[in-house]
């Protein structure tokens, strides 16, 4: 939608800048949603061109290749869930309310996805061994969510919530795995029953961490 | 190689025979070798028939569709996979032996296998939302191997090497998780140490289902 601007003799370029970041919006929200189901690797700029109606020239206007747009679907896709988890989970003091915040909110979204798909676990095997751009923000992404729950986790060690002997690192690693299997399951074999087995093998390695009261 | 036949009559189809299955034995390992590193999907006859010098019509004189021939590998890659780890366990006594072997054998299976891909692993993202021939052999594959291990550690609660409490699902689920993690963190963010810290996990995970003396 065009605002009014207070700059009359700009108006008409700002117009087109709004309608520009629009469009350029819309694409990428297709793009998420094909990404999703069809994995990075199944987007093309024919596909979201059809969705769009638009040329495939006026989606090269807005991302200027097809790995540009990948690497955008990317940041786009961490950037909604950096903010519905990571700025959440914030709001809850440092320690085990904040870890469990977290996976509680992380679990939420994996099951709700788990009819879509999620980018970083099909990512994480489209492009384990494809250098470029675009595994580069995949795995700088993941990097992140997991540098996020590891500092969780010392936050939860040192304000005495989880036992001194917790490894961080070995902890992160079965969390991590009890969510890839939980994609798995679901995902592949259509075994419902993985949610509960997966929310219950998290939940004791967190039982098995904590520090005795 | 032609072997000579006590039947001459047919001796010259025999002949043509074993030099068919000979080519189609050829075409199997090369396919397979690159469904290793780029997937399933990444199997074309074109790929395949450059590398055998070969026409496309020649690889479909023996497989009838790329669909057939991806069948064909799951098939040849789980034969494999079978003689290796089935069979070499099944020397082990029933119980905690056995199930340790398995889960042995597949640990050094999947670390061999880093460098390449695992079919399975790789194929359960490919596939997981496409029906088709591929992905029901896919399926049929892992949950043979799966029903293996649920067995093995059935077998090991009966001969009381494992607790009666033992859940042989959630047993299955945690260390089928701790493999798919294993091969993320190394394949993906190439991070060589989660091997120890598989091998922990899974450790972990009998030890506490063992039963005590």
């Amino acid at each position: 939608m065009k605002k009014a601007s207070s700059r009359p003799p700009r108006q008409a370029d700002q117009g087109a800048q709004t309608k520009g970041a629009l469009t350029r919006a819309a694409i990428l929200d297709v793009a998420l949603d094909l990404a999703a189901s069809h994995g990075l690797e199944g987007l093309t700029i024919g596909t979201i061109a059809e969705r769009m109606k638009m040329s495939k020239s006026g989606i090269f206007a807005h991302f200027g290749s097809r790995e540009d747009l990948q690497v955008e679907v990317v940041r786009e896709y961490f950037r909604r869930f950096e903010s519905k988890l990571f700025q959440t989970a914030l709001l809850q003091p440092k320690g085990l309310p904040r870890l469990q915040r977290m996976i509680d909110l992380w679990m939420q979204t994996r099951i709700r996805e788990l009819n879509s798909g999620c980018i970083f676990i099909s990512g994480a095997v489209e492009f384990d061994d494809r250098p470029g751009i675009v595994r580069d923000e995949l795995v700088h992404s993941v990097q992140n969510w997991r540098a996020a729950l590891a500092r969780a986790i010392q936050q939860a060690i040192e304000v005495g919530d989880l036992k001194k002997t917790c490894q961080p690192e070995a902890m992160l690693f079965q969390i991590y795995s009890f969510v890839l299997g939980l994609h798995h399951d679901v995902r592949f074999l259509k075994q419902q029953e993985s949610i509960a087995l997966a929310q219950q093998a998290i939940q004791r390695t967190i039982d098995e961490n904590r520090a005795r009261p």
